[in-house]
């Protein structure tokens, strides 16, 4: 159902007719063009006649008007940014960090939330409509026909953390298969060996070549092995629950890597709060994505860095440079593990 | 300095004419004002007429305009928002919940943080250069010369958790007087005596409000005080550092009120980690917002509940409703308090 509600302004008919760039200039003793080139990023004026055009518009009011020149130039300055998840605090991180990168280079960002339908499709439909400039899809894609449509209308697909596969859009990934392997190999060095691997949404494919690599890494290691692969556990009090049913089984794990820290900290709960179980002594808690959440003093959690300035400035690269990205050829960037208190440290004997 | 970077699409020259309004009518053998109305929200359409409308557009890749429609209608259907702070997860879930919200009702966001000079008027008068149907300031607010502006422009403005004063623009507002009230009876029914208020932003309106309001609560009292009113206190570390610097004064406060839950968090790690207080028995802490870190087991916080969904209403509601809002009265929304476990709870005989 939609809304009949529109906005009414203060008063109704009380709007006044904008100033004119005519006015602007002529208040300013400048040429119309003098005005137009102030209020285009990137054009040439000095600047005293820069000065001059912006006092006079000041005292107008005047505002230069980007709908109306998006007309003319098919640009509107404007970008999508569609948000696929916002449950990790490390989405909300990156949505910032957009706003903000962008906004210094003299674009704003139009936020959805997948679209109308539920779907991306029709929000990135709903985005043509406003002629943006490109579009950046967070942890979602569109399908093929809507794919097409934006490359007909030369506006460019920037998938983050989701690889382009047939689409022609530029991709942006952390590598999963090195964080897979790497937490793998963390654990294997603190002694652990009745590993258990859980998230949320099984189709989401960072989480599939993640666990793969994972488990790849124990079964070389051959003394250690994966009890549990266990999908539709996200959260914080799914990963309390987890955790208080897998240590009802024989045999039980003693270490747990899961996709979000928020899961690893329900995990760390459950584990202290309502079992009893020493960690990292008795068991091991890894976390996925270092939010705010995982250095508080209480939990000292383990965890996967996402590079998020690297994603955001690789991301922002993609979608304005002058050169297509190469859909076939994803941009990956490197994860780290941070170590805190939640897996039993070993020291590594130097290498040479 | 200006990027010069401007997208180019996929392949520069490549981009195809748009199909018109007038191709889609002859595929759907329709008029064509059959297919403005299938693309003007709230007009009215047969549902027949508006599936061959979105077959014949689905099938040649046809975006209706709202840029160009714009022009004849000045309303963009953009909505802008101003974020003027993120720390607080708050924030975040109140710019998905307006996302989410006035996407539902055909209305899309622009995001804005502050302005490109690090102001509100520039961020304001960019929006006003998109043509936007009306702003939402969270947690800031304009100069009045570019309030006149939106005035003069018929673009309403919405101030979320400030009031409006002068200006012409309506508010929305959590009660902080009576926040201050109640957090200040809580503690003292608690039996605490020594009490401490701390903050960031000494300059935030709605701090200096509830601030006033607990010290006035506390003083009608006559069997506590207040010791400590410090500002410049916000987040985990500052929390944490702010405990252990108060616990070396005397007298020492039994009880601390904070304005952020990461703050009241980071003041629960300092007591109990590094000082080794117990909480609730020897120290009261009271946290703000009630996001989610408030509700984990390791910290079971007593806080504010901020009631974040009916400040979005009401915020939307002003934005949309056909009656302009009267700037002099400020909409004001109840928060309650959520009580757990770091406050020492007294059973309050019922009345009558």
């Amino acid at each position: 159902v939609r809304s009949r509600a529109q906005p009414a302004g203060w008063r109704r008919g009380a709007a006044r007719a904008s100033p004119t760039s005519r006015e602007v200039a002529e208040l300013a003793g400048v040429s119309r063009s003098a005005v137009s080139r102030t209020f285009t990023p990137d054009a040439s004026v000095s600047e005293r006649t820069r000065r001059k055009v912006l006092d006079a518009a000041a005292k107008l009011g005047y505002q230069p008007d980007v709908i109306a020149r998006s007309l003319i130039t098919r640009r509107s300055r404007l970008v999508g940014l569609i948000m696929g998840e916002w449950d990790n605090p490390f989405y909300t991180t990156m949505l910032r960090g957009f706003s903000e990168k962008l906004q210094v280079r003299d674009y704003q960002v139009i936020l959805l939330t997948r679209g109308p339908d539920g779907g991306v499709d029709g929000a990135v439909r709903l985005l043509l409509q406003y002629r943006v400039d490109g579009i950046v899809l967070v942890s979602c894609e569109p399908g093929a026909a809507v794919a097409r449509d934006c490359e007909r209308a030369g506006v460019r697909l920037v998938l983050v953390n989701r690889e382009a596969g047939a689409l022609r859009a530029a991709s942006i990934v952390a590598d999963s298969i090195r964080i897979g392997r790497d937490v793998a190999d963390l654990l294997l060095r603190g002694g652990y060996e009745r590993l258990a691997i859980v998230r949320g949404d099984p189709s989401l494919p960072t989480g599939i070549v993640r666990t793969r690599a994972f488990k790849a890494a124990v079964a070389a290691s051959k003394r250690a092995r994966v009890l549990i692969d266990q999908t539709g556990v996200l959260g914080y009090a799914a990963g309390r629950r987890f955790v208080i049913e897998a240590m009802k089984g024989e045999p039980r794990p003693d270490a747990i890597f899961c996709s979000s820290d928020l899961t690893a900290i329900g995990v760390l709960d459950g584990a202290r709060l309502d079992l009893g179980i020493a960690v990292p002594e008795a068991l091991a808690v890894v976390g996925f994505g270092d939010g705010p959440a995982a250095a508080l003093g209480a939990y000292d959690l383990t965890t996967v860095r996402l590079p998020v300035e690297r994603l955001i400035d690789a991301s922002i690269e993609a979608l304005l440079s002058e050169q297509a990205p190469d859909p076939a050829r994803p941009v990956v960037v490197e994860a780290g593990i941070v170590q805190r208190a939640t897996v039993r440290l070993v020291r590594v004997p130097s290498r040479g």
